[in-house]
């Protein structure tokens, strides 16, 4: 078994509304550090083997939304 | 500036619904070698600097929910 991280993130062009809700909740709690926070998705998937042309045909067809969404992934063992 | 991910995961010990739903829509489209998906958020924060405790702080009061998630980050550059 191999695990698989998948991650899902809204363009950066796009306006991430959760971020910036999130970085306004953090700057009300003095974490006035952060300039900027933008949310994202992860997907770990347990698979048999690694095969990228599989998780890439597995993030175009369900796992991200590529009008809106990139995607990378990485193997973790 | 330095980004920094921060990894919020549901607790393995915790069903993961939302993940067993993604399970199951992989298999309806073939992809029978994940045994098991979860879904996790990313939250990319851009910093002046990092500091791991404040980090740890903004996990801890806002960014996870401690009672049935975990965290993780890591600095990027």
């Amino acid at each position: 078994m191999v695990t698989v991280r998948v991650f899902v993130n809204l363009k950066p062009s796009l306006l991430d509304s959760a971020g910036r809700t999130v970085t306004g909740a953090l700057h009300k709690l003095q974490f006035d550090e952060v300039a900027d926070a933008r949310i994202g998705k992860t997907i770990t998937l347990q698979m048999e083997k690694f095969d990228e042309e599989r998780v890439k045909a597995m993030c175009a067809k369900l796992l991200a939304n590529p009008v809106i969404e990139d995607y990378s992934y990485e193997v973790l063992n």
